[in-house]
């Protein structure tokens, strides 16, 4: 299961078409004319518990075996890949623990419990959210699923851009966001796997760009405090990530969190759908003019959907 | 013209559906939950303009001879139907003249003034806005394509029920908003022609209920000052619309405006889209429990997607 192709993309499509949503394929006059290019926005903000995130961790639970799956499975991520790792064991019917640091949004939290996840909360440090994972997997016997970090979450999320060429076959680039790099590398597998010729571009917050600094020096280095209203893709891109991104990848564009705010607006705006800060960050590069893609047929990958309305981006500050 | 048949919405839609959407039907099993029902939703949201109306309108327009058609068409409605009715003469190269109010916001001057209506300020009475547009038409010649009370703009609008039927077939209940009552009817002679059996609803606001008020009456009735945040469904309904309603649809629920304005979070947080308040009134009355529905397959027109986002309505009041 290692070694990342596009075959073995196929065979998660294969393995997770049934349980999951194929995603529709918006175009809007009005952003193709304000980009100067042909846009096609592949709506994963529809997908299964609202993100893309369902692929990874649906292929991830149904390639468990027997004695490995009665024990459940369990992270330590908060956000979507949490409430999508929740929902795929709930489908398999095996319990899954998910790890929260006592600060998470009650939005989050209703999020996982919706999909029955059990939740236990620790300290917010990194260490506390660790520890409290291990002791989980050693009580229990739990599966540590990564969010990103794993063959079987890779290949999983490699799956959005395999619908999306075979509904677009011609498109001239692909860009999604990137975080840990899980959808980005398996983006850049299935795409280049389906079309050789096609450039792979990313978009990224200018407050986390780790993985733009580490794509530019070619090795991994973290950014210190990262912090970005896209609050998903704070993570530090992953040591199996980030390989097949620096080969398979053509750039990684930073973008500002006022593009990122108005990229969300627009969505809403034009195309009618609500995706979250960090859904939108790949958009929010083609409308910052962060990447060169005049006159080209561009896929866009809008990652998720979940928008906290509470904490609504474009609302004014109560003064 | 006159008579207004289910052959006449095939007719229409013949006409029209090389230059609109074929808006796409989406489902939810939350919301199918906590309704008790089978719920099919007829994304209107994503229509050309953003809005049921660009159907009825780019009927009317298609439906001008040549020398009429050259002289343009006006109309004195400021809401969906003016950037529907520009967008649908811009369409056929030719003028649409619009009289709207002084104190229109912003969101809706630009709206049509990006479909490239010529838009006439008037004062903000009903009085003033007919006489402007009586001005216009003996000035210019140009045809007054009424919102709602004109056939033409009924077998318009019934296209989006002949589609829906067509997608899903087997349903046993349909419903929609009313404001004029030009969808309302359209709906249901679109519906009962392609399926006799079906039940036919339709969700208004309580502030601007006199569809529901002049049904129970059996004659049409105003109500003084109608007011609701569904600003869209004000008008008062029609004496070519109401025979039809009264004829055809089996009731008229009426919803609460706390109702209206949890139906659009609910549908941006859980369907992830964009839904005015006027388009999110059909889902209200299943939300509110104001028609009964349990077990059934029910098929809801959200009729709108152009959401103010400065006056987002769940955003709390600024202290």
């Amino acid at each position: 299961m290692n070694e990342i192709t596009i075959g073995k993309i196929r065979e998660a499509h294969d393995r997770i078409r049934g349980r999951i949503r194929r995603t529709p394929v918006l175009t809007s006059a009005r952003l193709d004319e304000l980009s100067g290019a042909s846009l096609f926005f592949k709506c994963e903000n529809f997908q299964k518990t609202g993100a893309f995130k369902a692929r990874g961790a649906l292929n991830a639970v149904l390639l468990l075996g027997e004695a490995e799956a009665a024990r459940g499975v369990a992270t330590h991520s908060s956000g979507n890949h949490a409430a999508a790792l929740s929902w795929a064991a709930g489908l398999r019917g095996i319990p899954a623990h998910v790890v929260m640091p006592r600060t998470a949004s009650r939005f989050k939290l209703a999020s996982v419990e919706r999909y029955g996840g059990r939740i236990t909360l620790c300290e917010p440090t990194h260490k506390a959210r660790e520890e409290a994972a291990a002791r989980i997997v050693r009580e229990t016997g739990a599966a540590l699923i990564h969010p990103y970090n794993d063959p079987r979450i890779i290949v999983g999320q490699g799956t959005a851009a395999l619908e999306f060429l075979e509904d677009v076959p011609d498109l001239d680039v692909i860009l999604c966001p990137v975080g840990g790099g899980g959808l980005l590398s398996g983006t850049a597998i299935a795409a280049r796997g389906v079309k050789p010729g096609i450039k792979v571009l990313a978009g990224e917050p200018e407050g986390a760009a780790d993985a733009s600094l580490s794509f530019s020096l070619g090795e991994r280095r973290p950014v210190e405090h990262p912090a970005s209203i896209a609050d998903g893709l704070l993570a530090f891109v992953g040591d199996l990530t980030f390989p097949i991104i620096r080969r398979q990848v053509d750039g990684i564009a930073v973008v500002s969190e006022e593009a990122i705010v108005a990229a969300v607006r627009q969505l809403l705006e034009v195309l009618k759908i609500a995706v979250e800060p960090s859904g939108a960050v790949a958009y929010a590069a083609v409308a910052e003019k962060r990447v060169g893609i005049a006159g080209k047929r561009v896929g866009i990958i809008l990652s998720g959907g979940n928008l906290d309305l509470d904490r609504a981006p474009w609302a004014k500050p109560v003064p």
